[in-house]
């Protein structure tokens, strides 16, 4: 029975777009992860995704009946991605952030590509 | 669409052991506290409960088969605490948290004095 320290677990692990499981309450994930560059658009049916960002700045494009919009996510910061909504983050400088999210989430949601990740490291 | 500032959110009350919602995603609410002092002993039936704590430092005295023992949470650590286990929070000096649980929890849980806040404010 110990706190998890996030600057510990973020020591442990240097991959972009790998979240790995830090901790699980009521049927939900919490992960951290790094990113940096350009993810996929994606959405998540029947989830809502929280990114809390930790370092750097994340901006989440979103699309909404067919308009883009960036969502910049900075230190400190968080925001929340509801369920349906088309999303693509995007890291220019490396960001690392936790996530909240249930445990069905699939990272690239309603697509599969190379960024598919159908099993998480729990660190 | 936009991002949440934790620092400006937590400029925005003082009260201590009144936690306000600050988002929801999946059922559960993201919420931002304040605790100095003692906070009472009670447990949560059927809900886990995250505290990941911004400030300070907190410490949860929990109840494991009849033994206490108190858990050290520090800037930048979370600890979450299983259904059914009996805590009681304690900030000898403030501490500002952020949490994660249910939409159902009741911040006393099990037990109702002076402490219990049967709505909680969004902010």
């Amino acid at each position: 029975m110990r706190a998890v320290n996030l600057s510990e677990k973020l020591g442990l692990f240097t991959e972009h777009w790998s979240p790995k499981i830090v901790g699980e309450l009521n049927d939900q994930y919490v992960k951290l992860a790094k990113f940096q560059g350009e993810f996929v658009w994606h959405k998540h049916v029947d989830e809502d995704e929280m990114f809390l960002v930790l370092h750097g700045t994340l901006v989440i494009h979103v699309r909404e009946q067919g308009e883009e919009r960036p969502v910049e996510v900075g230190e400190g910061e968080f925001f929340i991605v509801p369920r349906g909504m088309e999303h693509k983050p995007v890291a220019d400088e490396e960001v690392h952030a936790i996530l909240f999210e249930p445990k069905t989430v699939l990272n690239t949601g309603d697509v599969r590509n190379g960024f598919t990740l159908d099993e998480l490291e729990r660190i």
